[in-house]
Formats: C-alpha cells, sequence, structure tokens
C-alpha cells in the first residue's frame, strides 16, 4: 500500500493550471507548491519554524553536497535528513543531476557514471544511478530523484540527445535499485529546449512508470520565452494524474506561467540567494535594499506582506542591515522572500479554484511592472 | 518624577553579592543581568523574540557604531532605536568610550574631545562629552554613559591617572549636556588596576550623584586576579544603593566573581561571538564544536539547556552547520549562549536570595572544570 497519493481539487478550464493535493509519509502538501532549497540540511538562515511561518510545506535537499559533506552514513547515524534538520514535513532530494552541469568542469561523465572532483578538496565522490539511489536511501527524504544528464542550454541538439539517452539507461538503473517502498523516485525529462528531444525523453520514461515526473533541463541559460514553450511541448506528454515537478525555477512570473501550462512542484535558490543579498520581492515588483532611497524610510518593505521582516521593521532599518553587514539582514529577507512566493503560489491555487488563474497572472504581472 | 528605581531583594551575606531589581521606562530587570551586545542596533543573527526567549531583559548598543552605521539623526528619524531595531525593553548605550581603548590607532585625544578616523571609510567622527550624550539622546536609549577615556592594562600608572582625570571632567560636562529626563546616565570609574587611581576617580564622581556607576577600564588586557583584586578595592566605594555596571565583562566565571563582589549588571561580546566561532559554554564546560569527536554524535550540545539548539539538534548537526559554513551554525550557538549565560545568572539570583551565593559560584566553577 503507497504512503503516497496524489490528486487534482481542480483544474483551471482556460489555462489547464492544476490544484493538487499530495499526501507524502510526512504530511500533505498542496501544490502548487514551491520548495525552500536547503542545500546542506539547512534553507541558509532560517529555522524549520521560520520556514513553516513562510507557508513552506516541503524543502529540497541536495545529494551530492550532502554525500561530501558530512556524508550520507553521518546523516543516516544521526537518524536521516528529517531528524538530522529538525524537518518533519516532506523533503525532496535532488539527485546530484544539476551537479553534471553546474560543476561540469570538476567532473568526467560516462554512460556507466560521473565522477566529481569535490569543490571542497579535490577528493572524489563517484555518482553512479545505483550510488545516487543508495546515498538518496540513506538519507531519508520522502521524494528521491533519478540521476540524469542534465546539459547546459548552449550545447549542441547532439549532446542533448545523447543527455536524454543516458537520461533514459539511468532512469531504468535507477528504478532497478530502489528498495525503499517509502520513497517516491521521479524520473527526469530531459531534452533541452528541442521538441522532439522532449518527446523521447518523455516516451522513454513514461513506461517505467515512475509515481512523478520532473522536467530538467531548464533554467540552465536558456531564455525564459524558450523554456515557457518547451513546457508548451513537454508538459501535455505527461501522465496527468502525477505530480510534475519543474527542477530549478524560478522567478515569480516563471512560477505563474509554469503553473499556468500544468506545473505542480517547484524549487529554486532565488529567494533565498537574492534575500541574502539584499534583493526582495514584493507585492509591487523588485526592491533593493541597498538604494539610498530607503535610507530613512519607515514604512514596511510589503505592505501586504504578514512576515516578520514587514510587519516589525521598516525599509530603513532592513537597508542600514546590509549596509553594516548584519547577519540579521539575510536572514529576514530570506524569510520575506519565501513567504512572498507561498503567498504567491496559495493564492494562485484559490484563483485556479475560482477558475480565474489567467486573470490572476495577468493582475499580479501588471503590478510587478508598476515598480519604478 | 525619575522613571527608574533600583531596589534590594536581597544581598548575601557571605559574599556581598545582590538581588536587585531595576525599574525602567521599558520594563524591569531583575539583576544580576547580562546585557546581549547588540552594537549597531542588532544582536548578530538573532531576533528580538529569539533575545527574549535567551531570557534577556536588556541589550546594549553602541555610540560610536551607530552615529557612523546609519547616524544617530537616520536612527532618530526611524523613530527611535527602540522602534529601530523592535526591541520593547530596556537598551543601554555605551558611549564610545571604549572605541578610545579598542580603536587606539585610528583617533586623537585631548582633554577636550576625541576625534576617530572612521574604521569603515576613513572620515571623522569627533565625540566630546557633549555630543556622545547628545548622540544618545538621538539614539534613545533607557541608559546612557559618560564618555570615559579607557587606557589599555598596559599603560603606565601616569597615562591612567590622566585618564582617570580627563573622565572625571567629561563626566561633569555630560552631566551639564544631558536634556532629556527619561534616560539614565550613569557615571564610569577608570583607575586601572591601581587602587589609589580608582579611589580618586571614585571620589571624584560620587558628588555628582548619577543614578548609576560603571566600572570601566577592565577586561583590557590584564589578568583575571587582577581584575578581581580591582573590584574588591572599587565596588565598597560605590554607593549601594545604585545600580553597578561591569562593563565589558566577560566569561562565565568573570560573572560569579563579579556579582560575588558587588556588581549587578554586565555586557560582553564573548557568547555571541565565541558562538559564531564554533564555541559553546554547557553546564559541563566548554564545548568546541568544530572537534571530530561530534561528527556523529546524537547527543545535545548541554541535556540540562533548553534552547531551541539543544532541543532540536544533535551534537552531530550542530558540527555539520559549522563544518559547511551554514549560517544556522552561528545563529543556533549564539542563542545557546546567551540562553547559558541568563540562566547562569537566574540561578545565581536564586542562591542570593537563598544565601548561598559561595556554594554556588564553587559548584559551578567544579562543574565547568569536568569538561575533557
Amino acid at each position: 500500500m503507497s504512503q503516497f497519493a496524489f490528486s487534482l481539487d481542480a483544474v483551471d478550464p482556460v489555462t489547464g493550471a492544476r490544484a493538487g493535493r499530495w499526501i507524502t509519509p510526512h504530511g500533505v502538501v498542496e501544490t502548487p507548491a514551491f520548495m525552500p532549497v536547503g542545500t546542506l540540511g539547512t534553507v541558509k538562515g532560517l529555522l524549520p519554524d521560520q520556514l513553516r511561518q513562510s507557508g513552506a510545506r516541503m524543502v529540497l535537499a541536495n545529494t551530492y553536497h550532502l554525500a561530501l559533506r558530512p556524508g550520507a552514513d553521518v546523516v543516516e547515524d544521526l537518524g536521516g535528513l528529517h531528524r538530522f534538520m529538525d524537518w518533519d514535513g516532506p523533503i525532496l532530494t535532488d539527485s546530484g543531476g544539476f551537479q553534471v552541469f553546474s560543476l561540469a568542469q570538476l567532473r568526467e561523465l560516462t554512460d556507466d557514471r560521473v565522477v566529481f572532483r569535490s569543490h571542497i578538496d579535490g577528493s572524489t565522490l563517484e555518482l553512479s544511478p545505483e550510488r545516487a539511489v543508495g546515498i538518496q536511501e540513506q538519507l531519508g527524504a520522502d521524494c528521491i530523484m533519478c540521476l540524469d544528464d542534465c546539459p547546459a542550454a548552449g550545447e549542441s541538439a547532439e549532446r542533448i540527445r545523447v543527455a536524454v539517452d543516458r537520461t533514459t539507461l539511468w532512469a531504468a538503473r535507477c528504478r532497478a535499485a530502489q528498495r525503499r517502498e517509502d520513497q517516491a523516485l521521479f524520473g527526469i525529462v530531459q531534452g533541452g529546449i528541442h521538441p522532439e528531444l522532449r518527446r523521447r525523453s518523455a516516451e522513454a520514461l513514461l513506461p517505467m512508470n515512475f509515481p512523478g515526473y520532473a522536467v530538467g533541463g531548464l533554467s540552465v541559460g536558456e531564455a525564459p520565452a524558450a523554456m515557457y514553450r518547451t513546457l508548451d511541448w513537454t508538459v501535455p506528454i505527461l501522465p496527468p494524474e502525477k505530480p510534475r515537478y519543474l527542477m530549478g525555477v524560478g522567478r515569480p512570473e516563471d512560477l505563474l506561467e509554469a503553473v499556468c501550462r500544468g506545473i505542480d512542484l517547484f524549487d529554486c535558490v532565488m529567494p533565498t540567494r537574492n534575500g541574502r543579498n539584499g534583493m526582495a520581492f514584493s507585492s509591487r515588483g523588485r526592491v533593493r535594499l541597498r538604494n539610498a532611497v530607503h535610507q530613512r524610510d519607515e514604512a514596511p518593505l510589503d505592505p501586504e506582506c504578514r512576515c516578520l521582516a514587514c510587519v516589525r521593521y521598516s525599509r530603513g532599518y532592513l537597508r542600514h542591515l546590509f549596509m553594516a553587514r548584519e547577519m540579521l539582514g539575510p536572514i529576514l529577507l530570506s524569510l520575506h522572500n519565501l513567504t512572498f512566493y507561498q503567498r504567491l503560489l496559495r493564492e494562485l491555487r484559490r484563483a485556479i479554484i475560482a477558475g480565474n488563474a489567467a486573470e490572476f497572472r495577468a493582475s499580479q504581472l501588471a503590478r510587478w511592472r508598476e515598480e519604478p
């Protein structure tokens, strides 16, 4: 009896956007959902209670990074990822496939495996499909990912075809390697921005009957319009009864566009990374807190937001924290940006149920353009 | 009618340690009390609610640093320090006198004033006694400090005599410059480790009838035993009915020794700075979290502590955060160390009321020696 179940509460008649409900061993995730990124078993600067206050229900951690530090066996010895990081909600681990792209200078790639030279000390970490699943079983997330070959946007169609076929091969090996039954293993569709390669990838993976499918190989350097077009071609091939996860995306506008193309799950470092750098998302558009215009501004960052940063502090104080390089600046802006992302998807979900997702998307995009 | 009142609930018959109660415009502080240091209007990495959870009731901020960044007029425009940093409890601001010591290479000192070259951009900041009080009135803390001349421990007796007399002169000018009636202005006794200079300083300041007295010029390089001896000479000269504040001190053992010599108030960067560096105070002594022995340790940092770091996490996870340079490590250990300091003084206060402060001091010092 599976501990997972995915169902749809509503599908927007105009766009096809979905309001779903995903039952996992660690709780229910209402979709569309955004997963904050906790690469090393911590969403940078935030406590689990603060994450929950932001509205987050599921978080992401990274196989490659945790395998290097502190090591998957250490996490296992310390009770697994949930106990380790004190997050009792659902967790998803990326397989390390994204590091095939992001650490391209530090790895050797064959059909058998990828070998990384550690970005920390130069030691080697070998990830085969079997090892990627094994590590993820040690870490113990609810949702785990197949190892994939993720090429950059600029690569040739031939290189991307090789990546598609390698990803198919590896998906089958991951499927065969899986031992634990309390983890949902997702397949990853590759194929860059090429419709025929996306189709080739999806059609090879669908017979393997994964409990969910991710769209990988986007947000790797292509233009937003190319990403949206690729979703237009790819999502309709995926089984409607299973969750669909767009990996590593993205900006608030990307979330709106992707949900309106049928995506259910997201992760991205943007809200936390930009927050650490003093950039805030707000209901009126982006705000750069270091800007001198905020120096004596008593107003809240975003009057429509109920997060601590907005309820308790002035823009002037937040700016001061960044000018003085105080840790509280990154903490508060990470919390704010995550709260913004969670609210955006919560309101979008409501719009889907009300049948007006397209109007909601248009109204949000229009408001964000207001910012001077 | 003053908004301040200090009273003693108990005095330990053996040591003279005091359990006091200090009413301020922003609430009551039970003494002995430790003030976390929020130099730039934030205790590094912690939210006000977390500070309160640690047990802190009063915090410290710094005149010199806030005058440079963001500027006292900016803090004033943004509603004053309480509103600015969202701390509705009592606040104390140091006058900038400590920077006469800590930034000795960056300042010119005369009887009239001290001129700093900014450690940020080389611009100048002039602090006269009048200006130090003026800035502190703009910042709006509950308790403000006279500008003092704070020499290093290694200075000659003649230099320290000059500092004593300059501090006396400046104290009179600060007293005369004070305009706000809702702030308690403390005098600062200087005199290094010289009994006759401490007496000279105290006897010159007492007629000015400050509502509280600080012991400055300690924790500037002298040995702990010399500091304790200096307190033995100095504290008895101070008026028993007023709060006594030992500036910039110190280690847990220093707090025990100083309270048992009649001190009521403390501030120090040690719990937060050491916390950021991976060093924790615990009921069994100091713990270095980076130590490899903690790698797979499921035990809490301190089983007797109720802070988030101890209740929710293993030593293994805390070590991982420091090895991976994750912000959550400094956050959790700052919170833990402050919780340790607050609990220590709370328990010491109980011991004073029970009349066994000396036994409490001895038992704590013995436990801390247990750590391997």
